[in-house]
């Protein structure tokens, strides 16, 4: 049979920044060359980087995708790389309704020699595509070397029928999906279970290319990976790590005659593209890689570095801010912050009130010694003084006035030194309304956002054993982690004064929010119908602090953000 | 020809409150009852309120928009009113796939006589009905005492095809539509001109129904209307108040004989149902009403008060707090929340600093006497001395600290006397960052956040004049209208220091903003290309601003929030 030595560049594309990401696709596309691939793919709207969101609706934007797209082609010859084909994802437009369309193209001996737009659009969770795109109806084969490779992108083999369905039917030797698929907790085994039954479905190899980086809300994982049409997985890139998957695969010749215009499974239309990459063939045989998964905690824990990375580095940032109080949500944003940037990037400022206890100011410092960031102390008082002196504040006004007389410091901060201030907040928290809003919600980027609190110390642990197995110091003091969880605004204040336990807490919010389960299916679980009651009033009355919340990193089903968008203003008093 | 009595209740239902909407529902429908109708519509999706995003995706809720309607009819009968039939928007469910629809129903005698779902679903601007909903297919009629009545959801008139044209094919006798069409600058001369051509496409009679209030970044202006199918207008409600429109209209008697299932346009299915509605009949005719319209800027300004108002009433709050200047933006927001709740629930605080002008605060003092909200006093230098001590702060920093001061006052004195905090930022400053997060930009609403800073000139002047028109004394002093804009953070700022001249600024941001514009596109209009370049990087620099920024009314085609969805992280670099 003839050889295919497929190269996936799984990288991470910059949002918007299409000079960038053009060059990187010449460099990778050189490494393809030079290792004798025949074809190198790119993610999902590699061109113009994923997502666009509205940029998409900008005329300029598509034009200058397009434009940029084309003159790719043409580099990449005159770089003497024409010969490989390049199989990229940008941003087009409808000939027949001038549209936006998600779109990949075929790039090839410095030509655009072919485009086709995604098929099935999602339209859910933090999706909007039938707000941006015109979907396409093409069944796009290449034809390279004489072995027909089909080609689709990301949602096409997450709905069923679609391409996968018309590739087998049109007789594809390979299924070749370019993909940008955000990160979620446990989606490497979903991911799997699908690029297998749509191998099945199509009846030969499916090779799935993934991005990695941040953009915002999301994170890519990477995970890309090549299933034979049994199922086996042939090989599989790293998890959150740029890398180029390079694998041979033994196709059939193409025999498939049908001609262009030829109609498969959901009206799909076949245009197949003939090229020779003049690739010298594959002299040796690549070893075939599958790179170890990662640990539950491990993956999560790299999404939240990758994307805390990522939003600093790509908005042109090199270090960060965090008020560190001795607590374990702070402490676990710093030890993300210190992987994520290094510790002579990471400045963190402890700013204790009279509530503050000696253990609180101790962890903090000793976290500090222990991770090499930058630490300082101011004391609150004086702040405090001037506000009580003018305004007699009691209660909750005084508690939430220490939280933004921080909030004010780290701002001051921010601003005098050029640090972008990372807040603490966690997702039972953000949840329940347990923060004060300009605050501890003060921040450019909430790492752990969508982190509940007893998935924070899971991960604090993990951490901190990662640090042991590898001869490191854990960063986190255990103290930090043993102690219960308090914001101390006032005497002797902890958590589950004004909240349940936690891990009652989360398995509730998770019913709430990730299943979107009423209240009344929830106490049918066996809960207790007033606890339920209150943290759904609780979640319900919080969600204008929500709104006002810095973006953080995606890791569960539904995120706070554009994941979930309910109204402020709601009488709907069941859950 | 016979005689159908038709009334529009054009009112106000709150999201998420059906047991609230279904009171209001028997209360207006036994106004029309006792005034003689045959028929009473509601706007769409009235009985849950609308939009309700993702409460949608709730099976809970659903459940509840279900069970309310049936309830609803039984006690509309048990009351009395069966006899009339009450076409009311509501949440439903497709039988065939379970996924939530944006429905209407018929009710009559006690039952569920028809239900229909919208056909056409809007997903663009700030709707995302595709996540929600599955478009529904027939092409509901309404044999009503012999007269063919067609109905439609919203957006089923706003496309090309669908009901319109159906209902003309179908030979109704009236086009009944009713909506929730969220306000926009000049949607009254759009609608009607949409309405006329759509009546014509039927060749019947069209009624509008609207709603009226505010939800979050909606405002529902009503602006109900009935026109012939010749396009003249036979009846209008007011814009932004509730009203019971009730028109008499002679109508053909139905001859129409199509079986149900009949096929018409889109693939519409005729679903014909009859009833006797045993209303009198119309022993005196109507006068038919036809309300005045308001002028542009009195339309924008009655947006905003609606906007305000309902946000507040609705979280169940009586009264505000706004941070006044002595500048026109808190000024105009203090006007509008005194138009809305009252002055006796509007409480506003002066924050003078060092570089706060005289004129400045005896202009916020004087906005005090004229309108009769509360007011005091309460300088930060205290505050500034506490952090300037710990912190040595300069330039922006220092400006910042300002800003950010006053902002933890508001929201201390917000905590201690439970008002919310209006922010008075305007859609120039908030295009720009021209504003300080978590300083002026604190506040749960921010009634002039869609409003551009020449427009906000305007407002504040037509205010004025609108008082003097009523013999009342103008709210907003004449020095805070006429002085250069200034923020006060060091001696003698004013806002042309940093930005162009705001009448410069705000036509390139419209070209940007509510054009999409590229900066070749403005450049090419003939606007200076370094201008272009600086307020187009504003602008995209300051997206991770905007996002943390409270809800506002929305008033332009394009609004800050739901309506404009851009990455904060963003490379793209020519606008």
């Amino acid at each position: 049979m003839p050889n295919l030595r497929l190269a996936m560049a799984q990288f991470d594309p910059h949002v918007g920044d299409i000079a960038r990401n053009g060059e990187e696709v010449v460099r990778w596309t050189r490494r393809a060359a030079e290792g004798g691939a025949r074809v190198v793919a790119f993610p999902e709207m590699a061109l113009t980087g994923y997502p666009v969101e509205d940029l998409a609706l900008r005329a300029s934007f598509v034009d200058a995708s397009r434009a940029a797209l084309v003159e790719l082609a043409r580099r990449l010859a005159a770089e003497g790389l024409g010969g490989t084909a390049v199989v990229l994802g940008y941003l087009g437009r409808s000939q027949a309704t001038a549209r936006p369309q998600n779109c990949a193209a075929v790039l090839h001996d410095g030509q655009v020699v072919t485009r086709f737009a995604k098929h099935f659009l999602p339209n859910y969770g933090v999706f909007d595509e039938y707000r941006w795109f015109e979907r396409g109806d093409q069944l796009p084969v290449l034809r390279v070397d004489g072995m027909d490779v089909a080609l689709a992108i990301c949602e096409d083999i997450w709905q069923e029928g679609g391409r996968a369905r018309a590739a087998g039917e049109a007789g594809a030797g390979l299924l070749l999906v370019v993909n940008g698929s955000p990160y979620e907790r446990n989606k490497d085994d979903e991911r799997l279970a699908l690029v297998r039954r749509r191998a099945a479905e199509a009846g030969c190899p499916l090779a799935y290319l993934n991005m990695v980086g941040g953009q915002d809300e999301l994170v890519f994982d990477g995970d890309s990976l090549v299933v034979d049409a049994a199922g086996q997985v042939l090989a599989r890139a790293p998890q959150f790590e740029e890398s180029l998957l390079v694998v041979d695969l033994e196709l059939p010749a193409a025999s498939a005659q049908d001609a262009d215009g030829t109609l498969f499974s959901d009206g799909l239309r076949l245009v197949r593209t003939e090229l020779t990459t003049g690739a010298a063939g594959a002299p040796q045989a690549v070893a075939s890689r599958i790179a170890p998964r990662l640990s539950d905690e491990a993956e999560i824990y790299a999404a939240l570095v990758t994307g805390t990375r990522a939003y600093v580095r790509k908005n042109g940032f090199t270090s960060v801010l965090i008020g560190l109080s001795g607590g374990i949500d702070s402490a676990l944003v710093a030890a993300i912050a210190v992987d994520a940037i290094g510790a002579e990037n990471v400045h963190c400022v402890s700013m204790p009130s009279r509530y503050s206890s000696q253990h609180s100011r101790d962890d903090a410092a000793e976290l500090a010694r222990r991770t090499g960031l930058h630490f300082r102390t101011v004391p609150i008082a004086p702040m405090f003084d001037a506000y009580m002196d003018s305004l007699g504040l009691t209660g909750l006004a005084e508690e939430n006035l220490q939280s933004r007389l921080r909030g004010t410091l780290l701002m001051a901060i921010s601003n005098q030194e050029g640090h972008i201030v990372l807040a603490p907040g966690n997702k039972s928290e953000l949840a329940v309304g347990y923060s004060t809003l300009y605050g501890d919600s003060v921040g450019a980027f909430g790492p752990i956002k969508d982190v509940y609190k007893t998935l924070i110390f899971r991960l604090a642990g993990w951490r901190n054993e990662a640090a042991v197995e590898r001869g490191e110091v854990p960063p986190i003091p255990e103290n930090t982690i043993l102690k219960p969880p308090s914001a101390e605004l006032r005497p002797d204040q902890v958590d589950t004064d004004s909240l349940p336990d936690y891990d009652l807490l989360d398995t509730i919010l998770d019913a709430y929010i990730e299943g979107d389960q009423g209240r009344d299916a929830i106490v049918a679980r066996g809960f207790e119908a007033a606890v339920v009651d209150r943290v759904v009033r609780l979640v319900d009355g919080a969600e204008y602090k929500r709104r006002q919340y810095p973006p953080g990193p995606k890791i569960s089903p539904k995120g706070f953000g554009r994941d979930r968008r309910l109204p402020i203003t709601n009488g709907w008093r069941r859950g």
